[in-house]
Parts: C-alpha cells; sequence; structure tokens
C-alpha cells in the first residue's frame, strides 16, 4: 500500500504496514504521530528515503564508516539536480525544493555523519523559472550547514539541468577524497554529430535503489526485518528542512542548540 | 542442461537441449555435426557467445546498426584482458587463448560488421608466463584483421591485468567514434592512502550478459524463441579464431578467399 | 618591484610601478589611498590576482561572456584548496584565509559575472588544525552568496589537500555547463603499485597565469597598457571577502545593500 | 636552415648545421650518406623526430626506464590520427602515411623499448579516401609488430579524425599500466547546445615538443650538445617503417633477421 501521510492513521489499523513513496509530512508533530500509531497496532511504517538504498551511496558509506578511508570528515559537498523538473504546482503540494528534494540528501548526509544534525544552517534559493516564482517557491536552492566536530556542508538542489539528471556527492577528509560521480553504467562515451548517447532521469538514475528500497518494505510486512527510517530520523530530517526554508525565507542563518528536541518549526501540509 | 561438446551428440536425445557455456569444439565439423544432431532432434543448442548478450555491446550496436551514428566503419579496436587469468591447464583444455578469449570477442565484431568474415588475417603472440610457454601457448595475443570495404581490426587478447579486467571496445567510422570503456557502474572516484576502490573480474563485469544469455536459454527450451547464435555464425568464429592461431604458429598472414565454404584448418580438441 | 602595501605609500614615488603580489591591503581605505597616490604620481599599481590571467579561466569567460554559450547563469560552485598549505603564521599575517586565499576566487566570480556585487553573502568556517584554531582563523571555508539576478555562488575554500591543489569552477546556465577540472595537462594516467603520478602545487598549477600576470605587469611599466585590475574591482574584493569574514565570526547572513559605496567593514592588517 | 634531404650533401659544407623538419630520405643509404657527409665537415645534423621531445612522451619513458613503473613490458598500443589530414597529394610525395607519419611512432616505440627492432612485422592498410586510393597509398594503416622478450606492439596511424588529432600511447608490464590519453591542457569540459569545445589540431597538440625540438637544433648549433637522433636511429626507423610498408603491399608479414644491418629494402624518393 502507498499511502499519502494524512491519511495514515484511520489506514495503518487495516492494512498490513505503510510505505510513504516520499519524505512524508511537512510537519514534525503528525509524523510523530504516524509513527506512534503504527507502533501502537504494529505494524511497519516504512519512509521512503529511497537514497540510502542506492548501491553508489551504500558503498561510500562503508568506505567511510567500516573502512575509515577518508580518516576525519571534513567537507562534504552534494549536487542534486532533477531531470525531469517536477511541475510546479507538484512541486508546490510537496512542500517545495525543500521537503520534495533537499531531504532525501540530508538523511544520506546525516547518516554519513553518524546520525548527526546541524549547529547551523543557511540556505539561498530563487526561482528562475516564472511559474515557480508567482508560487513563492525557489527552483534552485543552496544549503549550508555545519555539523558538530566542524564538517562543512553544501547542498546544491535544483531543477535545471539541460539534459540529464545531475546527482553527486563529494566527501573530503583528512586522509582522502571519495566522489560519487554522476553515472554511466555502461561506460559508453563517444562523439560525432548524429551520436546521441543516452540522458538519464533520476528514475533511471536510481532504478537500484527504488527496488531495493521496494524489497526492504516487502521484508517488514513479512516482519523479518524492521524498517530502516526510525521516526527520529525522519524527525531530524524534516526539522532540517524545514530550518533551511525558514532560513533562505527570513534571509538568516539558524544556530539550532545542539539539542533539537523542542522541534519549533512546523509548516502545514499543503492542500 | 550445461554440456561439454564432446558429449553432446548422445545427449541431446534425452535432455530439453543444450547450453555451451563456452565457444564449443574446437574443430569445425564435430561443431557443425552438432547443430546438425540438434536440428534433427528438434532440440534447441545453445551456444554461450555471453558478449553478444552485454548491455553494453547492445547499445553500441545499435548505434551503429540502427542509427548509422558513425557512417561507413574504418576502425574497430577491442581491448580483452581477463582477470582473473585463466589457468595455463584450465587455458590448454580449452584450446588456448584463442578458443577461450578470442572467439568471443570475433563474434562481436563479426556482428558489427553485418556478419562478415575477414579477407586477411595475421597474429602475434608471446607467452610472458613460464607456465603457458612450457604448454606452447600464448598468455598475449595480438589479431589483426582486414574486413570487406576495407575495415580495420585490432584484437588485443591477454591474461595479464594487474588488478582489474580490462575490456574495451573502440569504433571509429567516418561520422564519429564511439567507445565501449571499462565499466565504473557506481561512479565512484576517490584517493587516499587507504581507499580500495573494488577491482572488477571478468564475470562481474559481465554478470548482466550471462543472466541476459541463460535467460536466452530458458526462452530457448520453452520454444518462444530460436537459437540466437546460428550454426554458420558459429563456423565462422571457430573458422576465424582457427586462422588466427595458424598465422601465429606460422608467422605468416593468412588471406581468406572471399568464400570460406571449404574450412580447412581443423584442430582436434585436446583431451 | 614587489612591495607590501603598507609600505606603498612613501615608495611609489622614487619607483617605476607597483606589483602588489596579492590581495593588497585588509583594509578597504588604506587599498583606496594607494591606488589615488598612485594615479597622483602617474605610477602604474598592478594588483595581483592571478586568476584573471589563468587560460582555462579566460577560456571559460569568453565562452560564458563573448560566445554566450551558457544562456543565463544560474549557479557558479568553485573549489579552491591550496597544496601545499600555507603555514599558519603567514595565514594570520596575511589576514586569514578570507585574504589569501578566497579573496582571488570572488575576482573572477564577479569577473563572469559581469563585476557585479553580491547581495548576500554568509560564510561557515571551521579549523581542523590545533595551530589555526589557537589563532582563531579557519582553514577551512565556505561561502554562500546570492548575485542579482537571482546567481546562486557556493566558495569552498580551504588548506587540506592531501597530495595535489585543488582548484575546480563550474558554471551552470538555462543552456548548459562548463566545468574548469583539475588539470592534467600531459594527460597522463596510469595505474601499478610502484607509479607516482606527479601531485600539483598551487605554484605549479597557476604557473601561466603568474607568467601573463608579470608580463602585464612589464607592460603597464612600459606604458603600453592599464593595469588591468581597477581600485573599483580592488575594492569590491575586499568588501565581499570583509563581509564573508564578518558572517563567518559573527556567525549570521549579511544582506548588502545594492549600493555598497559606503564600505562600512574595515579590518586592520596584522603586524 | 631548414632543409629538403636530398639538397644536404651539397649545402650542408656551407651552412652551420641541418635541420631536417621530417624523418629524412626514404632511402636508408641516402640518410646514411647524409650522415656521414654531416660529420665530414663537423656540422651537426638533426632529424626532426619531434615526438621525442614530447613531454608527455618523455615523462612517459621517465616512469618506465628511470622508475621502472612497470615492471616488464608487455604491451605498447599506439594511435596516431592526423587532424587536419595531409592531402593525398603531400602525403604521396612524402612517401606515403608509413614515412609520414608512422615513423615517428616507431621512432618513440623503439626507444621506449631500449632502442630495439622488432623480429616480425605485419601491416594492414587501406584507402578510405578515393583520392588515396587512386594514389595507391593507404590512409590507414595497422602496423603489429614483436620485439625481442616478447614485447606486442600495435600501431594504428590514420588520416580520418572527424574533429580533433588523435594521439595516445598505451605501454602495460607486468606491474601496471600507463596511458597517455589525449590531452585537454585547459581542463575544461562541458555540455550545452551552442558549446564548442576547441578541437585540437596535430601542430597544437605538439607545440611543446616542437618548441624543445628546435631549442635543441639551436644547441647543437652553438656545438652545446650533439644531436639527440643518431644515425643508428634514423635508419633503424627507416628499416622499420620500410618493412611495414613492404608487407602492406605483399600481404605477407616480414621476419627480421636479429641483425639488420644489411638493410635490404630500399624506396626510390618520389620526385
Amino acid at each position: 500500500m502507498v499511502a499519502r501521510w494524512g491519511q495514515l492513521l484511520q489506514q495503518s489499523a487495516i492494512w498490513k504496514g505503510v510505505f510513504c513513496e516520499r519524505p512524508p509530512s511537512l510537519d514534525g508533530q503528525t509524523a510523530e504521530a504516524c509513527f506512534d500509531e503504527a507502533d501502537r497496532c504494529g505494524k511497519p511504517l516504512v519512509c521512503g528515503f529511497y537514497k540510502r538504498f542506492d548501491p553508489a551511496f551504500q558503498f561510500l558509506y562503508r568506505q567511510v564508516h567500516e573502512e575509515h578511508a577518508l580518516g576525519q570528515i571534513h567537507r562534504i559537498a552534494a549536487v542534486s539536480s532533477l531531470y525531469p523538473a517536477a511541475s510546479p504546482a507538484f512541486l508546490k503540494r510537496a512542500g517545495g525544493i525543500f521537503y520534495n528534494a533537499a531531504v532525501h540528501d540530508v538523511d544520506v548526509i546525516s547518516m554519513l555523519l553518524g546520525e548527526s544534525v546541524p549547529d547551523a544552517v543557511f540556505a539561498l534559493g530563487h526561482a528562475f523559472c516564472s511559474d515557480m516564482a508567482s508560487l513563492k517557491e525557489a527552483d534552485t536552492v543552496v544549503i549550508s550547514m555545519k555539523f558538530p566536530g566542524g564538517v562543512l556542508v553544501s547542498l546544491d538542489v535544483s531543477q535545471h539541468c539541460t539534459d540529464s539528471c545531475d546527482q553527486r556527492l563529494e566527501v573530503r577528509g583528512s586522509q582522502g577524497t571519495l566522489r560519487m560521480e554522476n553515472q554511466n553504467s555502461l561506460g559508453i562515451t563517444g562523439h560525432g554529430p548524429s551520436l546521441s548517447l543516452c540522458p538519464q532521469t533520476q528514475a533511471g538514475r536510481y532504478q537500484d535503489a527504488y527496488r531495493e528500497l521496494f524489497r526492504h518494505f516487502v521484508r517488514t510486512l513479512k516482519g523479518t526485518e524492521p524498517p530502516q527510517v526510525t521516526k527520529e530520523q525522519l524527525l531530524r530530517a524534516i526539522q532540517v528542512v524545514a530550518t533551511a526554508e525558514q532560513s533562505w525565507r527570513s534571509r538568516s542563518a539558524v544556530n539550532l542548540p545542539s539539542e533539537v528536541a523542542e522541534a519549533s518549526v512546523v509548516k502545514t501540509e499543503a492542500p
């Protein structure tokens, strides 16, 4: 069952489990309530943070966390440009580029940094597309964050790819650098006037990740494994993107207390 | 059923079909007899020319044959270095590097050139490994061929990869160039003293091709499609590698008549 | 003559001209006075913004400004990591990483954007090296800026390269993308345990730029061309890095008025 | 002084030295006589084997010979495609693609292999351009050679580049691999419909090599160093390309005696 978050509370009682295709509610309190309700019913609630399931990200994660191949992490820079772009109406309904796109990158970056939360967040944004501007949403944002230990993170999210999605992640540490570049899985290159090497859509790029996420959901339904994304992880990601959006709208940096228990930023879901 | 070629004639009668894992018999006449026997029994005989089933090769093939993206073909250069290397004993039994490895490259090159046969063949070879030398086999060969229309082909086959297989194919035409490079399917790069980015084995590189080949075999068993490799294609590939080996051993070039019907080169299968 | 900025006023009278090796004074007013004094004496004052003279940057600039190859600019992302790192004592004297390094990137980015000034500036920084921390300077900073027209700029400056400098610039526009990657001017790649492909120092990377800058200085001495960097350009670059440093130290974003005439941020030069 | 080889004998007496822009005479005996005459007059004779002076080749040479970074050499594969193509009339006069182009690659490959001579040579060629065909010259050739120690060499020389020259060299050894790829000295990449990243001509690619070669000539005139290319090296290169051309025209492989003193292949210079 694939459900919108708002209808969750009623439905989880009669279904075997719930799969939330996307970074769920725009409102931390509702999201929390959903998790609690699912818990109460003993049903799995699986949040669709698909980037965690991407084989390239998982390889990079293992190098960083299991092999300790980079030493102390200094910098993370992510580029996440969607192709094709989401329509303005869809993006508005989904809570804007922060909730629709950035939240996935925030999730994997937090994971890479040992499930931590930034101390400081600042976001700049702009709508180059006039339809987006008229909806008061941005189509291009740059989020800067500082995490405990001093790690500096830049997150560059946009909808303006000319012909192929652009999904990169670079991690620099005291001992080396790892990059997840745009993929050319067939290894085909070439040049010539009649040559059109195929562009990559977001769906094509993350096909393996979606498959693994779905298999994970099936395993949670069978009860052979618990949902990978916990309530705390989901609330943290929502908290960070809410803070980033607040920073963008207020044109000011937000310094988070080290304890973010009392999340104060709440956004009501778009109708 | 996966069978060695020599036992084929007896077995095809009682089995549903035959899958020859590798470039079958070293002897064209036996190979031909097998096909004829399979035909007589109405059973599919599937030859394991796995490189045809590789998605990267298929993409390149479509660009060349369906999109005509390169114009007239001038040059093809292939590099095919195995990792890990086959053991000398195995290689000897399999008919040497020509029958064990080069035959697959000859097959896909012939396919790219419209199922054609070279006019001239010359091969150089050497055994850098002393075990191979003592078996009178080469572990590194370079085969040069000229095909009808003037296309010049180089085929560089070896067993000396230091840490990863090396599988490349370059096609140059009057309108452009296409290259199938070594694959880095995850798109991960990096540097640092503790970093070990995973080497690629031959089996890993062609995993998708093997899967597709196997599915093809299953479909032939079900009768939903005929074997893709025909008797003529198999005999042609055997003929070309037999000629190349002959050229290497005799240190002379072989000019083939345009009609290769009366294939004169026959090699008896190693025990 | 290569002089420190502070001694400039006295010396320009007796010399033929002044070459300021680096992003001159940390104080806009002094810098302005220097330019005015040089002007009064009719001597050229050449500011060492060497990145303007880099052939790769110039190629990119021409594509953007003369060929209009990218359409409307949306994003600029620069990485500027020094190798070898400046010593903490030197960096402190030079005004920190903002005045020693970031100022050059700010200069070329302003140039790419038609000599414009950002509306908003935010910087995060950290000292991973304890010597830097004890001097209250950062060795890694990330500067986010928004320029008129909505262009979002990220500038990633650091001193933590493991084995080679890292100098990249990416410009994305409505019609395409251009990247200035790290250079491998010989085009040599390879792998093997005994292989050490040479690392690139900052001086090696910008050797051609330094040569061109010096030739430019000689031409200004001969009077055959005026200094390329004007007083206004220099003051603008100083203004931007001063704002960025202020943002970093105050942990808050700075929104600049569109008219930056009355530059309020002044930093006294370190002794 | 830049002279054609044929006029050399008369002129060396009155000039300070002779620079032969290209792989000199097509005839070993004349070339030898020239060297002897220059010797008798005590004047330097500098042969324009410019590829020896290319910084990328020199780096690769040092890695192989001084650092022994690759262990025992197994394979060398060179691609040498000219852009723009030489005109058929020019190519004919210059002795065809073997003497005009391949000779330079033969020179550097011999150098890499410790100034050695191949045991076996085989060449295939074709004229895709009808003007070339009517002159009975090839515009695309593939030369295979086996050198002492078993090293297998492929040399792919052509005039059919669609938009940029193609100059690559790959050396594989028991311990690793080195590649000299096509150069992108500025490190600029990009994509977009209005983007035209500059193609590279042969002259542009080897600009540094030509400069170094010319400086070398000047130093020989001043007597501060002897000519780098010796008579023996020149005769050897001519011998190898003459053999390759003979192989192409006769469609047969040539096995060279280990002692090539009595070079039997002589070609008269085109008028």
